[in-house]
């Protein structure tokens, strides 16, 4: 291991990446020079948790310092330089330009150079501020840092403030409408496609949706705004949406997506990827190999496609910033491995987690994917407690390969995607996922965990024993059976389901005469379980018969969708 | 797929693998005669919910009831026989020999032969009742079936019963100690191993030992059972242990292990494996191709060592079960996946969880193994509610395959374990663990998860960046080194470490004079970070230096062991 001592390491960007770059490069090397630079005026806080300060629901700020510049000097002697922008590399003479500002004013104070050995490039993204009009009202905010946070704060906790409006339903729109309304704020939320949590499919977003709308927040799906209109005092007081609407509110906070700081890269003619970000081999260097790039602004190999685009995501951020400082510091590392996209959101009482890619996401990149939805149980039934979920897998025809999931409920969603998400670093089947041995007891799980349940429907599909139709398909011409109770189905109609016959499934096998075998058919229950054992009675039986997956509950959640709000 | 349509399908055990087996194979073949044996009077109940039914945290009896006889009969069209016990099986004329009772008496009132052209026998496991003195007394009970459940209740509900002596704290043993706490009764655990949970290592179920004894249980460690006293009323009204303690009470359960019932097998030349339960092949398939072996009756690939034994576990059972009734009905299915062991417990309000082998059972099969114990919060440290947990990994010395692990915690052991089970089905390295993408938000884990820290622990010492000390390690003749603050280490001294210098990580660099790099060095922090830290610094400086595994924290658990009880 090549611990060259008078190494001198210089990192561009102190949150996540870029810190754990240093700590690493430090413990590997004790004799290197390491120095930290960052532009704003806190390194190593926990930006994951911005919205949650805000909320209050971690009251303490100082819990937001996960290692202040002070600490990351005592106990890894790293030279922490913050209010200090890089804004130029000498790829050349190995230098790096470095414009230090003043904290409070954010004015210019001096420009220097910096020679390195190594630069490790962890600049992060910049969230996006569209140029709209009224855009720049002083109550028009994004959250990135601890500064955007005590400016959303102080409005919070302003008196005046009794109204919010959050625009992107993204995850950290959804976090901030959470708090704000822990908060006691009227909020609305206004995304731009027709769905909350556009990454998920429309279908997994609903309970979002509905959770959301449940807890008194008003939602417009579909609509962009199109200006702020702005006080005298050069504050905004409402949000002008596509459609004509106009939400009074106090404040705005924009969480419309990020863009990758990928100047300072470019300039120096580092090259960008597909998806630009900084372009980056398995050890985090860019073209460049004493130039490493690691966290928001770089691209990571994706595993579910095989190819690199940018993940703007902490876990992968440390990840790659550990490895990345330990190659600087000593010549090798293991190699990053690739990223499934794992990621997971608390949205008042429903969690939505994900790994992979989703069926919007196959059906944009031509990549054929099949996908099958459950609903089960978090641990056993007959336990206390337990909280229904639906996991929605998908995976490649022919050979199974896992290509995604995602799961949406109350507790455990999140094991149930870890899992997955592990599966898939294997480039596991959904053959594989069914016989995982899973821990249980009744608080746990269940014997048969959702992720067996999902597994076992998908090699099912596989092995022709059953067919699935997905759960928004069209009806019209199919023989449609709906073996749910009459009074389930009274509760909850099929929806866009015209001439549905109803035969409960424990009477299928005696009332089989009463159906056209000759006519394609389509079964369904609550959530595709008796569906299930109809379509096997059916199909023994010479139907061509296919099970609505994940029955009546996930059909009525595609087609019926939210609900539109006045 | 060959669905035989007059195919004879007779299953001997109608609980978790048995019932398995019924419906799947139902749902293979419509046609099928399928025969559903039980001995007892229930089938398909929830034997791992019994416990919480008698503590009442699952108040409804009927709930236990996942499945009836009369269910099956409806929506799969089993011929459910229960109180029908198979006494034989003439393999010659393919039948089994069956024994009718009468549910109240248990008197036999007839027996008959039954044809099969497929035999699953998922007899389970019958529970230990030891021979002992007082041992048949009426309060005297194991716990296995509803009619135990009920046995055992009732004496709870008397207004007498006060007080209840568990002997065993394996798992079963352990959720009644929780229950028994709950419904008020004074309760005793005597374990005849020195320490709880003997299926964990012992410092990893030190924990679980504390939270029984502050939840008020006297808790008796390394001692045997002798005898039961018995009233002239024929119950049993105290336990004499092997040091002659004599403990009063209105209530004893066993539960100190399980024994397969395994003698109609055995009678019917099927040969059994190693480990004294039916030898089976990957598709559950006994030494008679038409004779399936499937549940803790049965022997199973067990993932870590490659070889076939007995696993008594519900997860397991319930897939074997599924297959074995799909290779019944139909001539093909998947193979049975190797068993990893995952399991995990609630005892209160800690939780562990495990999968694959601990250090104790890799020593006593003579396997190569090297461990790390990290401690870490379950979510961000940051957010409210974070629990500590501890996390113990094995593997294997060059290669790094994961062999097993331990967690015990709060929430989120369960997933910790079954994502490295997951990541062990697929014979995956702690290297590959250290690159799993998982999903992270402040309420659900860290961008660093405990799964991340420890795999990253098991990497750095296998590329020689840090060696370990186990917890319970000899430091005689070590020079010890304590970099935790002065105040931390007054309030928790390091055991057994005479002459433990304290040097506080963050002045170790410029105090490195104080200490003699010619010797042996162990440093300890409260649970490894910092030590890792001091190790690293102190290794560049030329010291032969280890890190103490998992700090004082678990030193302390190792080393001081439970306290004992009067």
């Amino acid at each position: 291991m090549n611990q060259q001592p008078n190494l001198k390491i210089v990192i561009v960007g102190g949150v996540a990446g870029g810190a754990s770059a240093a700590t690493r490069a430090r413990r590997m090397n004790e004799q290197a020079e390491i120095i930290l630079l960052e532009k704003d005026a806190d390194v190593s806080f926990a930006n994951c948790g911005l919205p949650y300060h805000i909320g209050e629901e971690i009251p303490q700020r100082a819990d937001l310092l996960v290692a202040t510049a002070e600490f990351l000097r005592r106990r890894f002697r790293l030279d922490v330089r913050t209010c200090h922008e890089a804004i130029a590399i000498d790829r050349e003479q190995k230098r790096v330009q470095v414009r230090r500002t003043d904290v409070l004013s954010g004015k210019e104070e001096a420009t220097c150079w910096i020679d390195y050995d190594k630069l490790i490039l962890a600049p992060g993204a910049a969230p996006i501020h569209p140029p709209l009009p009224g855009a720049t009202a002083s109550n028009v905010l994004t959250l990135r840092n601890l500064s955007d946070t005590d400016r959303i704060k102080a409005l919070v906790d302003q008196q005046g403030s009794r109204r919010a409006v959050v625009v992107g339903a993204g995850y950290i729109g959804l976090e901030m409408v959470e708090q704000f309304v822990r908060r006691g704020l009227q909020t609305t939320l206004v995304e731009l496609q027709p769905q909350v949590l556009p990454l998920l499919d429309p279908e997994m977003a609903q309970p979002i949706a509905s959770e959301i709308e449940q807890q008194g927040v008003t939602v417009f799906l579909g609509q962009s705004v199109e200006q702020f209109l702005v006080d005298e005092d050069g504050s905004a007081n409402a949000v002008v949406l596509s459609d004509g609407t106009q939400i009074e509110t106090d404040l705005i906070v924009l969480g419309v997506g990020v863009r990758p700081n990928v100047t300072l890269a470019s300039d120096a003619e580092l090259p960008l990827g597909q998806t630009g970000g900084i372009a980056t081999n398995a050890y985090m260097q860019t073209s460049d190999p004493d130039i490493y790039a690691v966290g928001d602004a770089a691209e990571y190999l994706y595993g579910p496609t095989g190819k690199r685009q940018r993940i703007a995501l902490a876990g992968p951020a440390n990840r790659a910033g550990r490895l990345a400082g330990q190659h600087a510091a000593t010549g090798s590392s293991d190699p990053m491995s690739p990223v499934q996209g794992s990621s997971v959101v608390r949205v008042f009482g429903v969690n939505a987690a994900m790994t992979g890619i989703t069926a919007t996401q196959a059906k944009r990149l031509g990549l054929a994917a099949r996908s099958t939805t459950i609903f089960a149980k978090h641990h056993a039934g007959y336990f206390p407690g337990a909280a229904m979920m639906s996991l929605k897998l998908l995976y490649a025809p022919e050979t199974g390969k896992i290509l995604g999931a995602q799961a949406v409920g109350g507790e455990g969603v999140d094991k149930r995607i870890d899992v997955i998400a592990t599966a898939m670093h294997f480039e596991g089947t959904v053959r594989q996922l069914a016989g995982l041995d899973l821990c249980y007891a009744p608080p746990f799980g269940s014997a048969k965990d959702p992720i067996h349940m999902a597994a076992f429907a998908a090699c099912n599909e596989l092995d022709g024993i059953e067919a699935f139709v997905p759960s928004d398909a069209d009806l019209i011409d199919k023989q449609i059976v709906d073996v749910r109770t009459s009074g389930e189905i009274e509760r909850a109609p099929l929806a866009a389901a015209t001439g549905a016959i109803s035969i409960p499934v424990d009477e299928l096998r005696d009332r089989i005469g009463e159906l056209d075998a000759s006519r394609p058919t389509v079964v369904s229950c609550a959530v595709g379980v008796r569906g299930h054992i109809a379509a096997r009675i059916l199909k023994q039986h010479g139907f061509e018969v296919a099970n609505l997956s994940g029955g009546a509950t996930a059909r009525n959640q595609s087609i019926v969708g939210v609900p539109a709000t006045p």
